[in-house]
């Protein structure tokens, strides 16, 4: 039985970074910051339900003692397997099933000292089917997808950073949708090794943290590059590319106004900002996304759909029966459309620092049967780039609404510093709205 | 206990698309054809060890009864998780594993009706650290690696057709020692999705069967794609280049004797021969592929790493130990280095069909503590390009020396078109000589 804490109780995302600081100057103790991240899962997950499957306490107050990320709690996605806790893909398919060792990006973490909690919950395979974790903000309203669990867990102080994946929009949206600091790298730059595969083309390794200080201070650590922006300083006027996308017009209207004014807060505070225009050729890989998605999906989950069709979701189900249908030719001349999209977005990278867009298409919507939309986030994924949700604006019910920063393939540590300047000028637009 | 078979008995392979036909014509039932490998591994396994976990009899004789390869048996290297069967990676970490599902190519395979004898010897995590497996055409020699037993069964006839894998070698080089044709697809034909990753950017997985003609049919029925040779004219005068490579001075002399003598043959019926210059980018590729190989296995193997370091093989645990020390800034100079050899390499296909090469610096070398060098199959790995390994020519031993084909990225059928023409041109070149 859980006491009922307030939902103001619910949203208070612990700050890594801090916490770091702290323990390096002495004033906090690993294990103190660790025992406060299990009691607020004891106080708060009975209702937000992030995660699936967690760590005996005994485990996490005795974990790494050095490092880096000493004294630091994580959470993973439930696809990663991990070898002392069961990895079920939120599929009944793998009750039960133990892996029998650690991901990569899991073993990187806990080299580094950072304590795992526990598994947080996932989609169905991570595609549509929802789990039970439900937005801290609002609880009647859906965390995001597909990493529900890494996304609720950070809003609601439960853990410093969780993992999370994104192969259309799994990272980017439920940190929109949950008000947190959401990284999705360029491809390549966390190791997808020991996640359950749904389109290798696609699937992208993410992190999940209260602030971009805290995402970019985890990937810095997880990956040996210079990847922190606490130590350097922040663009003083960048150069945006305002990307609307041919889906600008199904936005939600009070969405794109704050947008519309914090675009105009940005240019007062130096940032020159240029429209990017829509081409024939980024739809084509915005539609290309898809076929090569669920062509990959029916080859990873061969075996699923041949022994254990039943157990799939409908709409898994639904989609991997009409995947029989795309032949390879469709299959190649999506990846052809796809590379046509990328080498374009390539050339507006020539006049552009970052690109700036919503990180979905409104608020996180009512109820838990959906996950949202991931339209705003598919092509990033599928060109490989770096792309970001920045918080801090929320809606008139207090729904967070999230700022997709977008840059150049690799340039990820310049993306997360002009992330990081976006962070603090949408509190001075708040401030001096 | 064993009957001993005779050396020549030991290296009779089965030709898979004769099999097909058969079943086809009614000639021969599915059951006769599985029972015939049931039969034979009884009689060779227990001398030529190229399994480690085998499927019951039962299991085999009931395996797919319809489909384009119902009656059509083959074995999967132990680095492929197998819902049935362990997966050990030839590692003890991983004793007695069992993975709890098939991986994607496993899936399609058995559900194109093809029956799984069971699992093949790899090297330890598919690196050098060799298996038990014995090259049927000398047992005193290795089969080559790391598919090491999928080249055997194949060879000794156990098996219509196999799986394996290629980071470095590790299809055209155990297929070149043991007198077979091993594939090589263009990177992301074939699924990896359920192998063990030791290096994301280069783990291709990889066919073996008797002739061209049956790895390209295995691979017809498994892509989805027209990938057949036997219902297709072959080309009457392919524009073939010669790539000897930097390494050409430490290739074997006799082997490379051999080669020339074929060229004059290959040139008198049809085919057009030019030489393909080795360049400093080519030699910067090739160094850049260890560079990458090792930079990604230090992350794909991380877990092992930290947690059973004491369980690795000695050549294993050293090239991680030296893998740590590669920093992300080299590793994305190989990169880099990769991608300009790559497009350089891309430009010398605009004159020619195919190049020609050696498939490894000499015949199998004595011994069973190595599995030989991949230095003649690297940068195409690395490049993603197709490569076949063409039987045929043997050293005065008697032991096989392959000719290796490597065509232009996702030119996978001309490719294979090109080398069942060199099949057939090294049959007429051994008998006029």
């Amino acid at each position: 039985m859980h006491s009922k804490p307030s939902l103001s109780a619910l949203t208070a995302p612990l700050g890594l970074l801090d916490t770091v600081r702290a323990i390096d100057s002495g004033t906090l103790t690993p294990e103190e910051s660790l025992q406060t991240c299990l009691d607020r899962i004891k106080v708060h997950d009975g209702i937000v339900k992030a995660f699936c499957h967690m760590s005996s306490d005994e485990t996490v107050l005795n974990s790494g003692k050095s490092g880096p990320l000493k004294g630091i709690s994580f959470g993973v996605k439930d696809v990663f397997d991990t070898a002392d806790l069961p990895t079920e893909h939120n599929s009944p398919i793998y009750q039960g099933h133990n892996a029998g060792w650690d991901a990569s990006i899991v073993a990187m973490a806990k080299a580094a000292g950072a304590g795992l909690l526990g598994k947080t919950v996932t989609t169905e395979f991570a595609f549509f089917h929802p789990g039970s974790t439900r937005n801290p903000h609002n609880l009647d309203h859906t965390p995001g997808g597909s990493s529900s669990g890494s996304a609720a867990a950070i809003a609601s102080g439960m853990a410093h950073f969780s993992i999370g994946t994104q192969t259309g929009g799994s990272v980017i949206r439920p940190a929109s949708f949950c008000g947190i600091a959401g990284y999705k790298p360029s491809a390549g730059l966390l190791p997808t090794v020991g996640m359950k595969t749904f389109s290798w083309s696609l699937d992208t390794t993410g992190l999940f943290a209260s602030g971009i200080e805290d995402v970019a201070y985890v990937a810095s650590v997880l990956t040996g590059r210079h990847l922190r922006t606490d130590k350097d300083d922040a663009p003083i006027s960048p150069k945006l590319g305002i990307f609307r996308s041919h889906l600008w017009g199904d936005a939600d209207k009070a969405y794109k106004q704050q947008f519309e004014d914090l675009l105009k807060s940005l240019s007062r505070f130096g940032a020159q900002l240029v429209e990017i225009p829509t081409t024939e050729e980024y739809i084509a890989a915005f539609h290309a996304h898809q076929m090569i998605q669920d062509f990959e999906a029916r080859q990873a989950l061969r075996w699923e759909y041949e022994t254990h069709a039943d157990q799939l979701s409908p709409v898994l189900r639904q989609t991997l029966d009409f995947a029989q249908t795309i032949s390879a030719t469709d299959y190649d001349e999506a990846r052809v459309s796809a590379e046509i999209g990328s080498l374009q977005v390539d050339d507006a990278f020539e006049d552009v620092d970052a690109f700036i867009s919503l990180s979905a298409p409104g608020p996180a919507p009512a109820g838990l049967e959906s996950t949202g939309s991931s339209v705003f986030n598919r092509t990033w994924t599928l060109f490989g780039l770096p792309s970001l949700n920045v918080p801090g604006l929320k809606s008139e019910e207090g729904l967070p609404l999230g700022v997709q920063i977008i840059g150049p393939y690799m340039s990820d540590q310049k993306t997360l510093c002009i992330a990081q300047w976006l962070e603090g000028a949408i509190k001075r637009h708040l401030d001096t709205e």
